[in-house]
């Protein structure tokens, strides 16, 4: 790429990730036409209404066929179905990429429907809001922020290149990572603690006895260590599935720490306690 | 009282808690004296040279024996020994006052050992920082921040009321709640959350594999749900052991709560998943 210039990007879903993808684009000024497609008709006339893309296409098949690179922010459930619903519409050379969070089954389906000619590169920007559709979406969303690509050994890497751009022109720090590294990290880092605070959050609902002293002294670290169990449950019932198995590994872990933890409490182990919180400090303040 | 003002106040334990309930006051100028002793002489030396108590006492016996006031700063797990220690040399009409994290033994103990004509009056502020000791006290630590005073049938009125207007001196918001509710409401929203971040670090950190990489990524949701785990080692070993009945009822409805998760995830029930999140998310946001 001498100087980057699409003609014709496809944004597919045109919520939080999809509207500032495209706001962000054509902020830069990198591309001509962006055309959006989105299931939810009132959010696709929201989206052209606000600018968020130049055009809504009436299909998925006159959103991609004249597209040279496809960005799907749909959910990460829904990703494989919508790629295989516009695969007889991608023209040649067409760079098809995402937005899921969840990659090793979806970069691998997706890379094998992929038609002769057409490229799959898989991306995860670490980005987002409380907020959704194309109202939320805003052209800073991701500056500063990571998004990781996902390539593989079957990855074409002017593609890659293409892309990998692309997400530096809306202001991300772009790295890579093959998609089962980025799927174990993630189970660690993000979807095991969303499930754990899940978890606590209905075992201190549940305490109800004292609910109206919970509500009055909660404002402290249980609300900020409880913000990520307000986040949107489809998405997470689909990173819960998705990720099963690098998720399993982890729940197995954490569940086995809780409960030598709670044997402990039970036996009143002052020294092992001390112990363990004082590891769990070094080891968080290394990580950190 | 018509006007607040103490002739004399004792702090035992020249902390963050005990060095800055001293500035507070001294700062409101409702005491002539304050009183300080420390078991570390030098934290000591340095709380009088900075000015956070007028000067140093020799023993327990002479930091008390002319108190109208007495304030325990020491770790929640020492309190009732040293109100022994005290005891002998407490003069008629003193109150004893501390700032204990758990409450139910401890108020139950310390009023046991009160002398006829002494009064106890258990306490809770809820405030601190990540540092510690005489140099890290400051006036405002409590500005705002609510104070949990803990009285039952046995408390003197008067005593009660002295100690809740020195709270209000000191800018605290001050309730009111029996001692095992306080230690009801504190082991849901503060002890069992600690709990279950000390033991989703170990199985983080565990998962060595990707090292690297969640050094790199956890910057997001990791950070802010684990800083919990880096609060002190010795205090948290002290609650969990001294809040062990109210916590053990949580860490196993906790317990049950997460195992039921697992099998869940494990079991791919996308249904209940979703309905389990949206669960959390209402009651997240109704608790906050």
């Amino acid at each position: 790429m001498t100087k980057l210039k699409l003609t014709t990007l496809a944004v597919i879903g045109v919520g939080l990730i999809g509207g500032s993808f495209s706001r962000a684009l054509k902020a830069a000024d990198v591309v001509q036409l962006v055309i959006g497609y989105d299931f939810n008709p009132q959010n696709l006339a929201e989206a052209v209404h606000l600018g968020v893309v130049d055009r809504a296409a009436a299909s998925y098949a006159e959103a991609v066929s004249n597209a040279d690179v496809v960005f799907l922010a749909v959910p990460v459930r829904s990703m494989t179905s919508v790629v295989e619903t516009c695969v007889p519409y991608l023209p040649a050379g067409c760079i098809v990429t995402d937005g899921g969070s969840v990659k090793s089954e979806l970069v691998s389906s997706c890379e094998q429907l992929m038609p002769d000619g057409c490229f799959f590169v898989g991306g995860h920007p670490i980005a987002g809001t409380e907020n959704s559709g194309a109202s939320a979406s805003f052209a800073e969303l991701f500056q500063g922020r990571r998004c990781i690509l996902t390539p593989t050994k079957h990855t074409n890497q002017k593609a890659l290149e293409l892309v990998h751009s692309l997400w530096e022109v809306a202001g991300s720090k772009v790295e890579c990572m093959d998609p089962l590294t980025h799927d174990r990290v993630f189970a660690a880092v993000s979807h095991l603690p969303h499930l754990v605070a899940y978890a606590l959050v209905h075992a201190v609902a549940g305490s109800a006895e004292d609910e109206e002293n919970i509500l009055a002294f909660s404002a402290g670290g249980f609300r900020d260590f409880t913000r990520i169990a307000s986040s949107d449950p489809s998405m997470w019932r689909d990173i819960a599935l998705m990720n099963r198995l690098p998720l399993m590994s982890l729940l197995d872990r954490y569940q086995h720490e809780f409960n030598t933890l709670k044997e402990k409490v039970a036996a009143g182990d002052g020294a092992w306690l001390e112990d363990y919180f004082t590891t769990s400090k070094r080891l968080r303040d290394e990580i950190i």
